[in-house]
């Protein structure tokens, strides 16, 4: 029998598939394990589940003499060393489908909550001060035909596409590869280059994976091609934003305002951005609720059943 | 020359049609006028714009003995005694058609922020206690797939329909009269009693006009019919809902939270309400963008222009 170690104590309900089939190591006092308990466990294991901020690197993988799958509860694969698992035939498995819908709506809902300061407004009315109910104080800004710029137009994106061009958005994208036209036509979606979306944008939104190359995607450089009453949403991984440069750009007012779930050092959130009113902030959580967490563990096991058994499609990455 | 009173400083931007053919006179040291100033310069005006937390009663249309046209900046006109303006011959015209995109916008934004936790998370993680990072902990709903029930499908419930179903969500609706299958098909909508919508629906949102059969619509009875599971949305008018039986339905948890941007005693907002959590507040804030506020100007100065020349349609109400 197979035997599974994971970092994270999943919900037994997502793990039920595998039960009486491969054995499971799972934290039975907290949360997680740490690092080290891991090294402890990983060399008795055929399989490791990796939690989306627990980072996969050689050391692990030295130790972990039987492994043969890393099963990722994530979409994004940053927090494995993909390179390395691949030299030593460790096949690699992520979870694309089960995210996809909800981390579009929470893209779409940090959005709509940053540009019509839903957030702001919450939080204000609350305090002594209180917030303005007059006609034009404190105004946000309006979404309807406005243009949104969508960094990288893979699956989420394009989720987050269908969502906004049925609010009365305009959509343009920039992707490593342009889309077929007939995609394209679905959302109506024009292809520009970086810049041009940078310049053009009303919103912008990051959706694209997070890769060396994609470290710092979004610096001082490309937050001053932004107009100044432009408001990004980043819902994919914090290292593609200089987070200290978005704070210093929110607080000049060089953009008008942003919606952060996702952070460098998560999670740890720069003081310099949550001190600002013109951010909403919310802790690395486009996919949590308890249902969609069942779905992502539904489908992660399946990549381990499908891989051992042939069953199931299996989402490799290497 | 027609002379118009508006009870608010309402920006020139938005005038300027009425310029050189119109008098108009506006408050100038400060927002808006005070009901005894309304009183003091009514007898002199044949147009009165009211804004919309400005009661236009009786006293006021009898002091205003030239009154021919009360030009609503709302789509609601519960601020005006219609019933008295009509049997005084004064015609009563709303704004139906720039708030409609703005309003369904705004309740869809509050439908995500209250589900997905938005406001929730930006308020506690700027608190020194902060905020879950975990994998379930203090989890949001999810909206994909889940059934939307519309109390009141006319511009606005229809406007929120399409964001909804291009979200995943189902919808049932409500409404005086049932729609014509064409529009149910636009949506895949469902109409269904009152007290069906209240018990399946997983969101309800209020987006009826008030009206006096429509005062506390939504009381204890209604709210215990409720999923606990339920989120009611409310961006219609604060008097159609009962609020200390919202609030102490959301304290019990009877449903599972709410998003409202109206109240029974605007600007107050009940203690009770904003000491909790599962409740996102807002400032009648569903159509506050400078944009949308011009373009709300802009229809309701060709009531006016309407009215007097011909050249646009009136939107009347009585």
């Amino acid at each position: 029998m197979k035997r599974i170690l994971s970092a994270y104590r999943l919900r037994p309900e997502g793990l039920k598939e595998l039960e009486g089939r491969y054995e499971i190591v799972l934290p039975k006092e907290k949360s997680h394990f740490s690092k080290e308990e891991v090294l402890e466990l990983i060399s008795d294991v055929e399989v490791f589940i990796p939690a989306f901020n627990f980072y996969t690197d050689k050391e692990i993988m030295d130790k972990g003499t039987k492994l043969e799958l890393i099963a990722n509860y994530g979409v994004g694969y940053n927090n494995i060393d993909v390179d390395y698992a691949t030299k030593k035939g460790i096949v690699v498995t992520n979870i694309p489908h089960s995210v996809t819908e909800p981390t579009a709506e929470f893209a779409f809902g940090l959005l709509l909550a940053t540009a019509r300061r839903i957030a702001y407004y919450d939080r204000k009315i609350r305090t002594p001060e209180g917030v303005s109910w007059g006609m034009y104080g404190e105004a946000g800004l309006p979404v309807f035909g406005k243009t949104l710029g969508i960094i990288g137009m893979g699956r989420i994106g394009q989720a987050l596409a269908r969502r906004a061009v049925a609010s009365g958005m305009k959509i343009i994208y920039h992707n490593r590869h342009r889309l077929d036209e007939a995609i394209e036509k679905l959302y109506d979606a024009a292809y520009v280059s970086l810049e041009t979306l940078l310049k053009e944008a009303d919103f912008v939104s990051l959706n694209a994976p997070s890769t060396p190359e994609t470290i710092h995607l979004i610096g001082e450089r490309e937050l001053n091609m932004m107009k100044p009453t432009a408001v990004f949403i980043n819902t994919a991984r914090g290292n593609m934003v200089d987070e200290k440069a978005l704070a210093e750009a929110l607080k000049e007012g060089k953009i008008w305002g942003a919606g952060i779930d996702v952070f460098e050092n998560e999670p740890h959130v720069l003081p310099e951005l949550s001190e600002l009113d013109n951010v909403v902030l919310t802790p690395h959580a486009a996919s949590k609720t308890l249902e969609y967490r069942h779905n992502m563990a539904v489908e992660m096991v399946r990549n381990i059943i499908g891989f051992y058994e042939g069953t199931y499609p299996v989402s490799r990455v290497n």
